[in-house]
């Protein structure tokens, strides 16, 4: 039996404790599979007495000094569980500096700043690995760097935000409104008070930047990306693409094309008989196209303490295992192309407008003049019974560039009574 | 840039063809990612004018001696897919004692001889790596070892047989009978002209067989595993599924329970609603319950040439970072644990029922009678219009044992004027 490894916790919130009971509970296996324990020996915490019972119950010492961490010798392992930029940041770099391998969860951080650590660990002859860090209780990042790198990945499609897919699903199952499942999702501890990272789509950003990476090896920033979130999505919206054979999800998307990748985020409507359609309330899911595999999806809980945890905890076996076979210093993802990168809206695609326009006649006609003259075809058309002076019309064009569909965007809009109610993305079959 | 490896083929169909094509296709991210090229110099074939043109193309010798490649010093591993059990399994460990590392996609051998090809892989301090021998193009195995190693598996339910689930998903969208999308499979090349292992469930035991063993740390025989596949399934019944909110797969199930595992597979009713009814035609998917992760699903094409091939080559370039790293000699799963195995009818389970009656005043009060005598409730109850003397019922009692189960089957059997045309389980929400 070698030696216990040992490891020290930046933060000791939900997912810290969720730590220590894995390793608690599952010991045994965890032994048996790297050949000796491993053990948190001290977290870094403001203590109060809920932490300080939790110390007490794994033996763990709590410490207000990073120094307490990275100054003792027999610690080999960092996990940095304190989210946000600073001073997760700072922790981390002084952590390698210092000799120690880190485990985070971090998305925001690896999504902005992953190179320069990543970059550092080598340097420093250590791992970092972050596994938890997109789609948390799903191993995609492992899966992409170990099993598809034989293979050639040609676009992934990500529902990466469970706050937003709980609320999409209350849309489209019960008809609620936005703001009534917003509510629901603060609520149940979903969304935060202040929900704009989740439902302008800036989380699913993050991650979708840290699947480019590990999909084609390019360095994406978050300016880069096309990002359009879920907020004040109508529920009229959402039931009529229901109507017409679609379900309305938060799609990440990091396609490559002959000229590079273009990487986005957007509510976009999934064929309902599309496996992401299925994935249901708080559930992530990631969808990949490829050259050898062709399609294969991975799905799990996007977030939550234990899921969140136990990914942390294979990262963690991950290193110990490499500690322990001398092949530390390699990076979670090796893979490196040149960034190059195309405009979102290069990428052709169907889309599902709707729009106000008055309930008299030659309206209609006017419409499909408009789409004749700038030579958009559709294969889907839906007028609804109108409840005021105004119909709504809904449409599915044939695939188009997203420069088109903003020209028929602006010329609906410009139209004596017209008003364009939304335009989303249609996913092929 | 270190030396290139060198592997050698047994056996060179399609599979075989699809390594070719994407050692050669991706030659540039694979050298990259192992540090220096991988490549096939001999393949063991009776060769024709077809093979000898691919041989040329890709450069590499015909043998028609196995001794060709064992003797070749410079090949380090050997890919076997010739498929069944002999001369399969003697070629493999003739390889393993040669010193050879091996890779397989053989189902078949690994779930009847892996813990003996296993061991000996061990003793000669080689590797056995056989991701393609259970879900074709999903990386399971790797992600049950890698991922999972730090949670607690308790279920595991498996689409593991791409035919059947072709059949099943023509049988429920466009309502064909069984013997027709039997035959549509065999003209699509889905299923053999004899159907046996794929529609009688047994290729889908081998499966869960191996499944099990990654999962739970233990070793299951065939005769050990309660199997039951579609043969005979009746269009009538999947279609009442429907109705009644379900979807018809045949699932492969490995439970774990305090007692022990019970392997099964059997045609199951699977909630509309659950991940699993909407994986369709060939796509296979595996279905993981675990106490930290939660619920998570893993899916992708179940056979195939370029999925098989892709999966057989993420296996080559593993071996080659082992070799690189020299920590070669580790099994693909360490995980072992005593073998402890309940029945499968120890696991309670809903149950479908299918049967005719006379369509006279006073049998269906005979039928309700027999459940409530028998203690089985029943949460849906169906009696269909009949086109002749006879009425079909269909019922979904609530969670009962298969013992339960056994009696009523046998009671209405014997019930004068009563015929059970169908038993099924039916999966919780």
């Amino acid at each position: 039996m070698e030696k216990a490894v040992k490891v020290g916790l930046l933060g000791l919130g939900v997912v810290g404790t969720g730590v220590l009971e894995i390793l608690s509970d599952h010991q045994e296996k965890i032994r048996n599979s790297i050949g000796g324990p491993l053990t948190v020996t001290k977290a870094l915490v403001r203590p109060d007495e809920n932490k300080k019972r939790l110390a007490e119950k794994y033996h763990v010492e709590l410490v207000t000094e990073l120094e307490s961490i990275l100054n003792d010798p027999e610690i080999a392992i960092v996990v940095e569980i304190i989210g946000r930029i600073e001073p997760a940041k700072s922790y981390i770099k002084q952590a390698l500096l210092a000799g120690k391998h880190v485990v985070t969860a971090n998305k925001d951080l690896i999504a902005q700043h992953g190179s320069e650590l990543a970059a550092l660990a080598q340097e420093r002859h250590c791992n970092l690995y972050y596994e938890a860090s997109v789609a948390g209780g799903i191993p995609i990042l492992r899966t992409i760097a170990n099993s598809l790198v034989a293979d050639e990945i040609t676009e992934v499609l990500g529902i990466v935000n469970g706050t937003t897919n709980y609320m999409l699903t209350k849309m489209v199952q019960e008809h609620q409104t936005y703001e009534e499942t917003l509510v629901e999702a603060q609520c149940l501890g979903f969304a935060e008070s202040d929900p704009t990272n989740d439902v302008d789509g800036i989380d699913a950003a993050y991650k979708m930047i840290i699947l480019s990476k590990f999909a084609f090896g390019m360095t994406v920033t978050m300016d880069q990306v096309s990002i359009k979130g879920i907020r004040g999505l109508s529920v009229a919206d959402v039931v009529t693409a229901e109507q017409l054979g679609y379900t309305v999800k938060l799609i990440g998307s990091t396609i490559k094309r002959t000229e590079g990748i273009a990487v986005e985020v957007s509510p976009v409507l999934v064929p309902s008989a599309h496996p992401l359609a299925a994935i249901h309330k708080e559930m992530n899911a990631v969808f990949i196209k490829s050259s050898g595999i062709g399609e294969s999806m991975y799905c799990g809980p996007g977030a939550g303490a234990r899921p969140t945890a136990t990914s942390i905890v294979a990262d963690l076996m991950t290193i110990v295992n490499k500690i322990q076979l001398n092949t530390i210093g390699h990076c979670f993802t090796a893979y490196t192309q040149p960034t190059k990168l195309i405009p979102a809206d290069k990428i052709m695609s169907k889309y599902f407008l709707s729009l106000e326009m008055p309930d008299e006649s030659g309206q209609f006609l006017k419409l499909t003049q408009i789409l004749t003259r700038l030579q958009v075809g559709f294969e889907q058309i839906v007028q609804e019974k109108s409840q005021s002076q105004n119909a709504r019309v809904v449409l599915v064009t044939h695939e188009t560039s997203a420069t088109n569909i903003g020209t028929i965007e602006k010329t609906i809009s410009e139209e004596k009574g017209f008003t364009l109610l939304s335009s989303m993305k249609v996913m092929g079959e």
